[in-house]
């Protein structure tokens, strides 16, 4: 059994669903292991690691706008703000989706589902460097 | 320390919970591991895994009718739909519950509290199979 | 590799969140393990653990409003409610956060993001002793 810690930073540009499944699977390339479970935590309250539908872009547009709605960004009842208005409703987007994902790996390979892809959810509207911690425990 | 790869199957026959931790346990005693983690991870984009109160079956059926309030069917703004109105709600519940749950397993049985069952929480009406990639990490 | 169990109790006192970070690394600091994971797993189906903003209490008192507001107590269509009107809305709760959260352990530490705390969310209006069974996986 061994233990990989491998480090990833993506650049986001706004809202919306960034997709690092060839990355997280490239960290395990280089780790070794075969098989076992790799996890990705995101190292930040203000966006989240999701693991969704990966073949139609129209999706991953829906459910940003389904987010938009569900947490506005004008509630009167916030006073937590002092970085702008999209700022209490990233904590809240990021509380209702995951900070981590956990994955199987079987023969060295991520075990997803065909449809499955691993996404960082940008919930600020600035342009951002995220950090994700991976994990890979296995042999 | 040892790792073991199991899979489940489950036949879902429209929208609700259906509990696998009989199943799940099943798969942890055919492994042999006494102390370590499973994670139970589904290979699919529209449904989800959830731990849940397993006593009372009136609990699920207002979750689920919580879940079609909060996400309805017919919202004017969505554009992914090609395989109908329980679409791309079903990939906003998923990615609103979990795609994975990791249960600590201690003297061979998993740690739920008194009232915790593993649940598939399947999002689609059709009747569908769905597979659970079971992954035991310990000793 | 090695495992660790170890167990934390929190006294909660209401709705809302309750820091749990140092106990939780102080499980760890106990188990020696310096490069792993850790998954901390709450043992209720009414209360919940997240990883959340943890230097301004007012995002955790924004966050306890918007689940408020977000699930009712007093929904006509809830059929589940034996144990009072915070019964059933503590399970949906539930359900739209996180039963446990892993996070990686490097040279001793937890690799928190600078800004996240792991808290027991509370959704139970009476005062409650939670258990939260801790699982160290590492060497």
């Amino acid at each position: 059994m061994s233990i990989c810690h491998e480090q990833l930073e993506v650049r986001t540009n706004g809202k919306g669903l960034y997709e690092i499944t060839d990355e997280v699977q490239a960290k395990i390339d280089k780790c070794g292991v075969r098989n076992g479970t790799v996890t990705a935590f995101v190292q930040h309250t203000s966006c989240s690691i999701v693991i969704m539908e990966n073949a139609d872009p129209t999706a991953r547009r829906d459910l940003e706008e389904f987010f938009n709605r569900l947490v506005p960004e004008d509630a009167d009842y916030f006073t937590h703000g002092s970085e702008g208005s999209d700022d209490m409703p990233s904590h809240i987007r990021m509380a209702l989706t995951r900070t981590s994902e956990t994955v199987p790996i079987a023969d060295g390979k991520m075990r997803l589902g065909t449809w499955q892809g691993i996404f960082i959810f940008e919930h600020r509207r600035a342009p951002h460097r995220r950090k994700i911690f991976i994990t890979i425990i296995g042999e």
